[in-house]
């Protein structure tokens, strides 16, 4: 099987286990699917959960796309008369209570053709990071930990390269470099049998993919009894107004698929379910608030 | 007076004269001020309004801004080598009521300079527009014909002309060309002596400044005290959203503001108070909320 093919059933098997896992935990609502097709060539898969339990709001959405790049694409990446494959598994998820974190993960495979269906080039991309309204330090240490240690049977460079780049692309530039949670990974452009051999390139997108469950869901458990207020909500709801800004401004992913056409229902479910803009708001200080936002900057968590 | 003199004092007396009139139909929230100094020249006088009667949130904001033409302005409007001089108003209030529509309005002057000091350019630009969650169709007449009423003295291709900007500009392409409200007028690049003479222009951009109190506040004041519920709130937040959408992605001032370190605060004060996203969310058949997208979309209404 080829690794188009390899990755494409690896996607749909991974959004089945963590649809099934996070309804679980939320013992209430379920995720509902609506399918698409891309007129230009493919389709996705899109799994939404609303007003759930635990899960205010989320999707967990598969794409696999082929067809002619599109011309703005083919300018970006500087390839012109390129067909392309893409392929890749997207999710965010909302909780409702504001101690529980948001979570975005994504992993993708890119495949690149001359006119005559000739491979040019390929490269897979990922990452997950976590959003925290409150921090509990030991949470941020096992998601980092967690991903660490998917990573490290493949070089022990790859987890403090990808937190860095991490690091650098979740921020909020135009808020002084604030970060939008306290990060985890991300790595783009990693070409089989450059970065790694082709094998291990696929199983090292595997296990990151395999590793979601374990890095967030014990957090979730942990988390979401916890009591809370119309307090924690403004600042919860503050906090994912600087969400919807990193998104919509910054988010490279979300600007791409708006200006190409692609389905933007299935892009802007990461938006969150609400969010506040308090002009000028700053956490009174010695607040539990006020300590948070020490916590959005890079930091050394493992 | 040369003209940018008096423009700047033009659009401080308005400031003040906007902020009476709204916090006399508020009456019980006062505008807060805060100025803020550019280091590289000029600064700006903020203006916020929180927590209101009527106005749950809004700005009315001035600034006078000089110096070297930022580089990425150089590059955008292909000019090298050049300082400028910028002033203008912006507000956007975003009232509590849901049947009390948000409106937005800027009128501002910009000249550019070469190295030497000589003005190699110069125009004016503004626009105001209506964005209504729930619409009586006497309220987009009133709007609409009042700021056709200032524009015909200077021409009568005027109005009909901007109106057709502001419906091209203020549109969420991403949502299938789904207009933010039901529009008004947009004009930029209007250079004195080739658009009307210097006089008439400065003329014109003060009556249209000058019909802001008069195309929004009668809509507020016929509006404000009609009961709402969690249904209208709900419809006003969804709306809401998809303001945050424009301005985040489409608008050219904020994206070109944030990107090119404007006062961040200041440039987001558009931002509404709150905002929801629920996916895919469709109003029922035969709601007022499915009544009100069908207006949505360029209309004449006058």
């Amino acid at each position: 099987m080829s690794f188009k093919e390899q990755f494409t059933d690896y996607i749909h098997e991974l959004q089945d286990s963590i649809c099934n896992s996070l309804e679980q935990i939320d013992g209430k609502a379920k995720f509902e699917q609506d399918t698409w097709v891309r007129p230009e060539g493919g389709g996705g898969k899109t799994r939404v959960i609303s007003n759930g339990k635990v899960f205010e709001k989320g999707g967990v959405n598969t794409s696999v796309v082929t067809g002619e790049l599109p011309k703005a694409m083919q300018q970006a990446f500087g390839v012109p008369d390129s067909d392309f494959f893409a392929c890749g598994l997207s999710l965010v998820l909302h909780p409702l209570n504001p101690y529980v974190p948001t979570v975005h993960a994504n992993w993708r495979y890119f495949e690149l053709y001359d006119k005559s269906g000739k491979k040019k080039d390929s490269w897979y991309g990922g990452g997950a990071d976590l959003t925290p309204y409150y921090l509990f330090e030991e949470d941020a240490r096992h998601f980092h930990g967690t991903l660490k240690g998917v990573m490290d049977p493949f070089g022990k460079d790859k987890y403090p390269k990808y937190k860095q780049q991490c690091d650098i692309y979740f921020c909020n530039k135009h808020r002084g470099d604030e970060m939008r949670g306290v990060g985890g990974v991300f790595y783009d452009y990693l070409r089989p049998s450059v970065e790694m051999d082709d094998n291990q390139m696929i199983a090292f997108q595997k296990a990151n993919g395999n590793a979601m469950i374990d890095a967030y869901l014990p957090i979730v458990e942990k988390r979401m009894n916890l009591p809370y207020g119309e307090r924690e909500i403004e600042w919860q709801e503050i906090r994912r107004g600087r969400y919807v800004e990193f998104n919509l401004i910054h988010d490279r992913g979300t600007i791409f698929g708006l200006k190409t056409n692609g389905r933007t229902e299935s892009i802007l479910m990461s938006l969150p379910p609400r969010a506040r803009w308090v002009y000028n708001h700053e956490p009174a200080a010695g607040s539990k608030e006020a300590e948070m936002m020490k916590y959005y900057k890079p930091m050394d968590w493992v």
